[in-house]
């Protein structure tokens, strides 16, 4: 692995990525797929199929279908937790703005990349116009997060530096190799799709805060569906679209190590390091939320016992959420101090703790302006210590090692089925959304992946 | 006028660009247009018009026909040249890929930006879709000339040097700001239209010599399409698009000098700056071709009468027009060898000069070897002396000032529809083309801009 450069690589390790990354992805099959690789594939689309379906009553998805209405084509595709159908092309569109809505989708924690909005709404959609085996579906996204993982290794931390959105500017890769395979594109046809890809990325940070966040991922999942499709019919691009000297690679990003692109290809899977958030706010302040809920829990904790909550937790947080007085729901995720509050009385954190009227509760009010916040260097990212003081004088302490979510502690099966039924309730019956659940978990053994979409759709 | 700056401009000067953008395009109205802007902005469409007829057989366009098929929606505008009617929003995709297939339309001298591309596409869809008045459609129009090229003009050249496509990295303002006025957007909704448009850059530069490089505008015409019908809507974005720190600008430029986005905004007309190419290959070579066929016309040169062909051009002639034996019509355009031989022979040099057979043509060949090109750095870029020895011994020689197509000598209104014309042959009758021509250059006083696009279908 070569050191960082500041200057376009042009060593000879970094000539001809995208052919090499084409060779992996026409070679690669089902059966070469670890089990484990098989598991977490199905996770990663349980854990996503759950955010997109409750995000998609929101706002920025109505405003985003009024928008397109006037040319949408052929209903093609379900928009998940709806009852509109749309052309592939817009039903990735959506399907990847309602992934996003919520901030609530997985994560590469190393790249803070969101694998799966790009790819699942161009998967689900393509499985749904043109049939396709669970095998198919899970070789293509585990591809499809392999490829825009790999190549968000190589450009962060300066690609987020310079201002991009990671999700959008590696995302349009995840998508196109993804539907690439799909299409069973050759090699020749692969290496144009990545060009493709290479000349569309997507977002920058500035629109964090707008619905212009979750354009991103919708938007470059729509770019790589469309760099595949023309490939496949014979449009032409670069031989060399990631690594040439004015190809993606050094036009988003002055500093970079293209090497980990192709390095171990094939020996390591990205999707195994994916993570999911059991919390419906910033990382962030995970550590604090797993604390209080575990001292509320083994201690069966009622809110009038307590005097005060300390917490230590890494410096970062204080820099991001130390909002005192949160009014909005949304104010509430960058208040830690709420956010602790939210977690000792409810002994959850999802989507519906963060309603303005939780938020604005007197009794979660109250308990907030009892809640301290220091920092310590000491204390990792994915750590924090909970004290507790109750008024008969006892302390409770808890000091969480690695936040539940984390690579060390992922979330079980089980709690990322209570995270899908809580975000689909009063979206769809229970009924249907246990239907649903049940698919996600055999994906790789479906005949027909399309089936997934027809379940996924609410009239 | 600030000087550059290498690091993020937060400058007091260019807070607030995309606002004050926002409000220089809702006051603007047809009325303050000066006559010179009007006619210019006829001229670019008839200009326009003929490349994107001229392209649209082009296989780059039947391959991306083909590709969106199964996604098109309603039939709502024409693609140019030929019977398929598309949805809008598919319909700028092709136009706009029309527009650059054969390099042919206007430029931006200053940014190389390649104005009419993204925008007019996306007008003349809107045109037919909605009903639009001739002086709405300028209005329209000449705004989003504006807006793009002096954002253009904020970050050139460095835009370019980073890798970035101008055409496709700026378009997407082009056509934003374009539809955001034809659309009637309030200040508010036209803020956020900038800011939707300004996380879409498309391009890099490393895709020229393939088919992406015209995708660029058809994409950037797409892209502030949909910028503007999601602003219309209500979707949010961010009120600093172009100018925040992680906003467009410091992200695709390291470089720049936003201050000139708003100096000066509404006195001048960056219209007024456009220029068209009456030959069919790249600028740097018109100054030879220009010289070629005035010495020819002016002696009625016969080519047996040649003894051999000596030129004096700008450096940048022989490094990137020095080949010397090209076989194809595509390479006959990067060899100043063949296109001075062609210019004597036929007297032009249109998209017909550069079919495979002309440049393997014997008599094109055999004069080809007897030109001779000296680097010379005091002619200028717009400039060339042609020396034409013959064997009778006498020598002609003309010293072109300023080439063809260059603001100091534009082409005139009869060269351009001669161009129009040329460029239509063979796709749609003579009747058709000239009724096309009229509908041009009478276009600020049409009643519907829609009957140009009815009028540009051929069955």
């Amino acid at each position: 692995m070569a050191a960082s450069s500041d200057h376009p690589s042009e060593s000879a390790a970094s000539q001809g990525i995208s052919r090499s990354l084409a060779r992996y992805v026409v070679a690669t099959r089902f059966d070469e797929l670890p089990a484990a690789v098989r598991r977490e594939a199905q996770r990663s689309l349980l854990n996503w199929m759950g955010v997109a379906v409750g995000g998609s009553r929101h706002r920025t998805i109505e405003i985003a279908l009024a928008a397109i209405k006037p040319f949408v084509g052929a209903p093609q595709a379900t928009i998940f937790g709806r009852a509109e159908r749309l052309d592939i092309m817009h039903a990735a569109l959506i399907n990847g703005i309602s992934s996003h809505v919520f901030d609530f989708d997985d994560t590469d924690l190393t790249t803070a990349v969101h694998p799966s909005a790009p790819v699942l709404p161009v998967l689900l959609a393509l499985a749904e116009q043109r049939g396709m085996s669970g095998r198919d579906f899970v070789t293509a996204m585990v591809l499809g997060f392999e490829v825009q993982c790999r190549i968000a290794r190589a450009v962060q931390p300066q690609l987020g530096a310079v201002g991009w959105h990671p999700t959008g500017a590696v995302g349009v890769f995840g998508a196109a190799i993804a539907t690439a395979k799909v299409l069973g594109l050759d090699e020749a046809r692969l290496i144009h799709t990545i060009g493709l890809a290479a000349t569309q990325p997507v977002g920058v940070r500035e629109m964090f805060g707008s619905m212009t966040k979750s354009f991103h991922p919708g938007r470059a999942a729509q770019n790589g569906l469309l760099a595949a499709v023309l490939a496949e019919r014979g449009y032409t691009s670069s031989l060399a679209g990631i690594e040439a000297k004015r190809g993606w690679a050094n036009v988003v990003s002055s500093r970079h190590n293209l090497e980990v692109i192709t390095d171990g290809l094939g020996q390591s899977y990205e999707i195994l390091r994916n993570t999911y958030k059991p919390f419906a706010c910033g990382l962030v302040v995970h550590p604090v939320i797993d604390g209080c809920i575990e001292l509320r829990n083994a201690h069966n904790l009622e809110v009038e016992l307590i005097e005060k909550v300390d917490l230590d937790v890494n410096p970062q947080v204080l820099e991001l959420t130390a909002k005192k007085k949160p009014v909005t729901g949304l104010e509430g995720k960058f208040s830690v101090y709420c956010v602790a509050a939210l977690a000792i009385v409810a002994g959850r954190a999802g989507e519906a703790e963060f309603a303005d009227t939780m938020v604005r509760n007197p009794v979660i009010v109250e308990l907030r302006d009892r809640v301290t916040a220091t920092a310590d260097p000491r204390v990792g990212k994915d750590q924090a210590r909970v004290r507790i003081q109750l008024k008969d004088g006892r302390v409770l302490e808890h000091f969480v090692e690695h936040a539940v979510g984390s690579l060390q502690k992922p979330m079980s099966d089980a709690a990322l089925e209570g995270k899908f039924l809580d975000l689909a309730e009063g979206i769809m019956p229970a009924a249907q959304a246990r239907r649903l659940i049940e698919l996600c978990k055999v994906v790789d053994t479906l005949e027909d992946v399309g089936e997934i979409g027809r379940a996924g759709a609410v009239s």
